[in-house]
């Protein structure tokens, strides 16, 4: 595995290359072809690369989808113990929503975002139905950190809500009220964002997290 | 993968209980041979399986290593044509240190911690001498976040250091007085901490990253 990925890197290699065939790597790598099909194998695992049947084998897009299987995994394992998992995902968007606050609303000072306006309604309008929203809930996080430009947090929030989406289900269901404050927060947030209020962003986001904290922590 | 995966959770394993053999899970699962020994050796390469030789197979730590060697490799890669990665790790940790002002000064308000401050010595002491000093560093963070009880965050920081660590190297050297200011930040980081100060905290953090984003943004 360390000498494909080394050879990737000789190359400098980027996602969607393709790599030599197994023949070629055993030669250049000097290993045996069993092992290259075994290391080839594993580092799909970790989408470090992608075998096409018929193609051959290509650099991967090394995401976040290999954490996020465990992690998922991890949470429906901890779920028969517990949700701790599910707390440290909550507590640990919490850090890095609140940990944002000068850039984020920095970067959105003077914005106006109609789409994000749209998500906080239609959040509104479900909540006030005693529907769930997690879709738009996602969509909305996901544009607010399109200001910042940083792939890695990101993808470790994406992946973060995968699990929780997977969770979710098995946790006691929040009230309409909850529901409705929760819609309620996602306004103020995106209103001290487009405000540039560092202040008031962190109030909101403190108010978003809070009640979701006590459904987890079984009230 | 997902019948094993189903398998672990259908009957609450824990990682380091044992697996069923290769042919009672093909019985079990009603697959072939081949099929459960490929669906293993990826489920390792996850860290979801351990395979120890001679003796079987075992759930494995779920820990975040693989997370840790893909990230590791995507950082190298963007080295060639950057530090993004290492930018984007760098702001992220710096927004979860943020982030966590609150619950970090109320649980470590009044504690002392010897150890902690051994640390800042030793990065201080080395600092005047003109020397690096990552290990206590990695070491003075993880001692922090062993307050907040929160595994997920403790791992996400564990892997960006990893990442930090392998590409340092090809960064810019700090000047000795950057490195004596940043030992000073660790030092005003523990003081605010130990004295619940959520505000002289966010300081400490800002005057501890300050010169390393400047390092990393070429100046």
């Amino acid at each position: 595995m360390d000498a494909i990925k080394s050879y990737i890197l000789r190359h400098g290699l980027r996602s969607g290359d393709r790599l030599p065939t197994e023949s070629a790597l055993c030669a250049d790598l000097g290993v045996s072809r069993s092992s290259v099909r075994e290391a080839l194998r594993r580092l799909q695992a970790l989408d470090i690369v992608t075998v096409r049947q018929g193609s051959g084998s290509y650099v991967g897009d090394m995401s976040m989808q290999p954490l996020v299987e465990t992690l998922v995994l991890r949470a429906a394992l901890d779920e028969i113990n517990g949700v701790e998992s599910l707390h440290s995902i909550v507590e640990t968007r919490h850090a890095l929503d609140l940990g944002i606050a000068l850039p984020l609303t920095r970067a959105m000072t003077g914005t106006t975002n109609p789409r994000l306006w749209e998500l906080v309604d239609a959040m509104a309008t479900r909540a006030r139905e005693g529907a769930t929203y997690l879709d738009q809930d996602i969509a909305f996080h996901s544009g607010l950190l399109a200001y910042l430009d940083n792939a890695l947090m990101h993808q470790l929030v994406a992946a973060m809500w995968l699990v929780h989406q997977s969770v979710t289900p098995q946790l006691a269901a929040a009230s309409r009220q909850e529901m409705e404050d929760a819609a309620d927060a996602h306004a103020a947030i995106l209103r001290a964002c487009e405000a540039g209020d560092p202040a008031a962003y962190a109030a909101a986001v403190d108010a978003h997290y809070a009640p979701l904290l006590a459904i987890i922590e079984g009230r």
